[in-house]
């Protein structure tokens, strides 16, 4: 991947002068229509070996365009904040908002290739790092993103020159660290890694493009240039009328006999009042115990409440947070986004509430409403529900490989008993701004819910993170279930 | 402040039976309507002596409302992400939006009183702390927040029955630590700094409310009861009527002689392009230096851009910015607040930016806003604009003392130069979208908007954080000035 950025490639001074105030320019309006626009935004990111020109080419393009709306992001050692979360974590609060540009300087690819080269990591850890990047990346190209992800090069000599003129120059000198001179020690390896790396990662939605750092002029009018040509093709795409989006897979069709995973369920069980009473106080102080077990301050949990209008999720979390230090848990009611929320992947207002170290983080619904009521009411595409599913798996095997304990949550009820608590609620006083017309409209498509449903637990059920299904006509039954099961996931 | 909350108040278990269920759902009832509303935050500060049941009246709060809608925040150790910033910012970023209500567990009050109970501080540190705080509650209660500053006390006696009781108990002894005792060793004296602190800090917007820890029923009612008191009156105001807030002040007057200190500047210094390259080059590298001096690693720096449309800031702000790495800085162009930013103060969009050791952020337009196109639009009140030259006060004052480096820069043209430039933008390519209507329209009313600058610039150059008035008739001139002044601000 690298041959063709060692052939010396140079734009000479008088050519550079020439090109540049239309290049300019034309970036000036480019970026003006992306912010104008407003409808993706410009992940681009910054890799490469170092002294390759990755930070003047940045500070020129900040130069060239309006740095008001250029995110530029550095990531050195991540913070105390950032190390209680998955890795992936620092890089999505990174992420540029819809409209803007983000420049990103070691990038989701610096660990994975730094460690591999070090031998910190083997192969495997470093294939499956790979698939996650490519992972991550499918989404965010499936979330409308436009990533740019460029690759300074210098070979072996380029760079020991580079590094050496640095060094001597008195202005620069403060440039090179005794680590750079580890590195480039390394540099066949760095090669090699490097190579592969960016062999598995250069995608059809992301593909890599290595530029020549050698020549200032020519790097920069490539990086710029590149730039603004995919920007542009974007744009046009975005004026022009957008079909949506055709999906190849085949479609999801409801097995021939009907069955499926909710109507197995034996929703008549119950447990009577006095029986509830002595499992839940138990259960409750088993859970307060096992939270200030010191063991505890090392994990996180995260729960997911997902089930039918009125079966019972809010008061199945309040049996648990009852049992929980209101310190130690969030509890996140999944409502309408915010603008902020609007602007980036539906998975963003997650992961923003992701738990810290020995805390609790409780979503009343979650990021399954993707597969779920916009997959329903049509509020997303086919192409994009499908592909949730996907996703959705590989957040929760980041949340797990960091250690969450991650507890989901199916109420399930009867389609008698959901009637029978509407009419309830209409009637009770406290409970009556519960039953909105939403809900009578939601109850209509009943069957298209349950089949959404089943599909989810179908193919979102994994190892790392099962469903746990919740018979709730009893509503004793089903609170003295969920905390059980939570107690035995967070004892282990 | 304690001698009422040591007489051994009491409810008993039946009475205590019999007020519950309805003190419930008429909390869930005003917390319906407090989210519904959505004008103001609920900001609960729960501080106190330990075992006086702090952690268990919250809990029962979250019980009994929707703990959906309630945000609980313990405040442990700064995390570093926050001991890079001014100790308010952890604070700030926990605030809870309009319509919630924020728990803070260990708020503004912690740090001071126990600082000062182990002598850290001096009584003038103290008077100082307090200062600061009673402006921040007023700066909140200004915004609209309804906030409760509970204080748990309890005797020395019943303390310390209350740690015993809670060390014997198998099940609580854990929650009772050597630090717990060390406290305890120090009662008379945290009893005599909290009364203090309590008797300066007990404002008619922000009273403190002091309870009895010992009897779980009474405490629990009590709070319960002024928390449901105060949101209904609350809520009853924000349903009646509001007139605009009348404002006792005496008006800001223009002097009669007209004069000003905008008025006064010689806004033809200009200087040649020869010695601008020069200079601006010079400059441009000494910026450069001096931000790599690793004494700057521990420095931060905010920059504010104020000035009348078309005065230069966006090309003063690329003379900058040319100069510097592009990892180090962030460049805040100032908009339309986010829905997220509206639920909040308004100084809350710009705390939330505040960069940390070893970085810039530059702020185009800024906070000054409420002074300028605010005051002069009517898009607040007068009473809000008055109350703002001191919180913008404040809120420098606490950069500066945590480290920052504040540069605020005034870039005044004449009338006649804003016109020549609205021309030529009009008629040039590339900055063609940066003239709209209201340019026009902001353009008809120079006048209000230079009253305006000139009292800002009175209320706000402080010793910490002066304002530099910048003649830009002249660009040459006006970006030489802000260099120099930046470099000089920054070599200290």
């Amino acid at each position: 991947m690298f041959e063709s950025a060692e052939i010396g490639h140079k734009l000479s001074k008088d050519e550079y002068k020439k090109i540049v105030p239309k290049l300019r320019a034309d970036l000036l309006d480019a970026q003006f229509e992306l912010s104008k626009n407003g409808k993706f935004p410009v992940i681009i990111l910054i890799s490469g070996v170092r002294g390759a020109g990755k930070g003047e080419t940045v500070n020129l393009l900040n130069e060239w365009m309006d740095p008001r709306n250029i995110h530029t992001h550095a990531f050195d050692n991540p913070s105390d904040e950032e190390r209680e979360r998955p890795p992936m974590w620092r890089f999505w609060r990174a992420l540029p908002p819809k409209g803007r540009i983000g420049m990103l300087f070691g990038s989701w690819y610096t660990a994975p290739i730094i460690d591999r080269v070090f031998k910190r990591t083997d192969a495997k850890a470093m294939l499956n790092s790979i698939e996650e990047i490519n992972h991550f990346e499918a989404m965010l190209a499936g979330e409308g993103a436009l990533v740019l992800k460029f690759w300074f090069h210098l070979s072996e000599k380029q760079q020991k020159k580079r590094l050496r003129a640095l060094q001597s120059d008195p202005e620069t000198s403060w440039r090179v660290t005794d680590r750079d001179w580890d590195f480039f020690k390394k540099y066949r390896r760095f090669y090699e890694i490097s190579e592969e790396t960016l062999r598995r990662t250069s995608t059809a939605n992301a593909p890599w493009i290595v530029v020549e750092g050698a020549n200032p002029e020519y790097r920069s009018v490539t990086v710029a240039r590149t730039l603004l040509d995919a920007m542009r093709k974007r744009l046009k795409a975005a004026a022009a009328h957008t079909p949506t989006a055709a999906i190849a897979a085949a479609p999801i069709t409801r097995p021939v006999d009907q069955a499926n995973v909710l109507k197995g369920m034996d929703l008549n069980q119950k447990i009577d009042k006095k029986a509830f009473d002595k499992r839940i106080d138990k259960m409750q102080r088993r859970l307060a115990l096992a939270t200030r077990d010191p063991k505890f301050a090392g994990r996180n949990v995260v729960c997911v409440f997902e089930g039918m209008d009125a079966a019972g999720k809010g008061g199945a979390i309040r049996r648990v947070t009852a049992a929980l230090d209101s310190r130690l848990y969030h509890t996140i009611p999944v409502a309408a986004p915010t603008d902020e929320e609007r602007a980036q992947p539906y998975l963003w207002r997650f992961w923003r509430h992701i738990p810290r170290k020995g805390r609790f983080t409780i979503y009343d619904r979650s990021w399954y409403g993707r597969v779920l009521v916009e997959r329903v009411e049509g509020f997303c595409s086919e192409a994009d529900w499908m592909r949730a599913y996907s996703e959705i798996n590989d957040f929760e095997e980041q949340l797990a490989e960091n250690g969450a304990i991650i507890a989901k949550f199916w109420l399930q009820i009867s389609k008698q008993e959901q009637l029978r608590r509407f009419k309830e609620r209409e009637k009770t006083r406290f409970k009556q701004f519960k039953i909105t017309e939403e809900d009578w409209r939601n109850r209509g498509k009943w069957d298209a819910y349950q089949d959404a449903a089943a599909d989810m637990i179908e193919r979102t059920s994994t190892n790392v993170a099962p469903w746990t299904l919740i018979e709730a006509n009893d509503k004793y039954h089903a609170r003295v279930k969920v905390l059980e099961t939570l107690v035995r996931l967070i004892e282990g």
